[in-house]
C-alpha cells in the first residue's frame, strides 16, 4: 500500500510517499509545496495544483493528514484551517481514503513520546525509512503522519466501519 | 457587470449573483448549498462542486467574499476556515477577482449601519434588489457580500493596484 503524508500549511506544506507492506515501510519521495503572495485564492490554487501533481506523479492509494492543533491564534487557526480545507479537498478530489491524526499520536507513533523535539521526530523517520532524506521539518512530519497512517489506518477504518455500521 | 457574492460556512454557504450597472444593481439568483454527513473532504468536495456549479450556471465576472470573523471558538474557526479555503480555490480556479469585505462593512453598505441584525440586512437586500426571494439568511447575506462589491470593487482594486505600483 502507498501512503501520501501531508502536514498542512498555508506557506509551507509537507507532504511525503511511503509503501507499507505490513509493517515493513520504506520511502518513495518527500517535499515541500510553497505559496507565496498576496492573493489568497491564488496561494490556495497553488497548493492545489502541486498537491495534485504530486499525487498524479506517485499515485497512492491512501493518504493521511495532521489533525489541526486549534490554539488561542485565531488568525492563524484561520490560515491553517484554509490551507487544510484546500488539502483535503484536494485528496478527496482524487478519491483517496484520508486518516486523520492528532500530532500527539503521531509523535508517539513515530519517536515513542507524545512531545518529542522535531529533531526527534527527523531523526526516528531516517531510521525507519533507510535511505531518506526529508527536503525540510514539514516534510519530514509529512512522512511521520504517513507512518502513523500505515500503522493505524487499518484499525481507524474498521472502527469508522463499526461506527457506522 | 455581474457579481457572485459568497457567504461561507461548511454546513451551509450562501451565494447570490447580481448585476450592476453603475449603481444600478438587480438580482440574478441566490441559493444555499449544504454539506452534510461526517466525512470533512467529501463535504469540502461537495462544497466545491456546488460553487463551480453556480459560477457554470451564472458566468459572474468578479465574486466577492465575507472575511471571516476570527473569534474565541478556535474550532468554529478552523471549521470555518476549511469551509472559505475551498470556496477561494474554487473562485480563484475560474479565474474571478476577488473581493473580500468585513461583515460590518458589508452591513453598513447595505444598512447603513454596522451592527445590524439579520433582519434588517434581509430587508434591505430586497429594497435593493427588487423582486428578490432570498433562499434564507445566508443566501441574504450573501447578496448583500455581492451589493457590497458592487460599490467599492472598483475602489478596492484601484487600491490594490496603487499599493503593488
Amino acid at each position: 500500500m502507498r501512503i501520501l503524508g501531508i502536514d498542512p500549511g498555508l506557506r509551507t506544506l509537507g507532504w511525503g510517499v511511503i509503501t507499507a507492506q505490513g509493517t515493513r515501510l520504506s520511502h518513495v519521495a518527500n517535499g515541500l509545496c510553497h505559496s507565496d503572495g498576496d492573493d489568497l485564492g491564488e496561494r490556495l490554487l497553488s497548493l492545489h495544483n502541486q498537491v495534485s501533481e504530486v499525487i498524479d506523479a506517485f499515485q497512492p492509494d491512501q493518504a493521511a493528514i495532521e489533525q489541526t492543533f486549534v490554539n488561542k491564534d485565531g488568525a492563524g487557526t484561520l490560515k491553517l484551517g484554509q490551507a487544510r480545507g484546500v488539502a483535503l479537498l484536494t485528496l478527496a478530489k482524487a478519491g483517496l481514503p484520508v486518516g486523520e491524526y492528532a500530532p500527539n499520536r503521531v509523535k508517539k507513533t513515530v519517536v515513542g513520546v507524545g512531545h518529542a523535539e522535531k529533531e526527534q521526530v527527523l531523526h526516528m523517520v531516517k531510521l525507519q525509512l533507510p535511505g531518506c532524506a526529508p527536503k525540510g521539518a514539514d516534510a519530514a512530519d509529512a512522512l511521520a503522519i504517513a507512518i502513523c497512517h500505515a500503522y493505524y489506518g487499518g484499525t481507524q477504518q474498521r472502527q469508522l466501519k463499526e461506527v457506522r455500521a
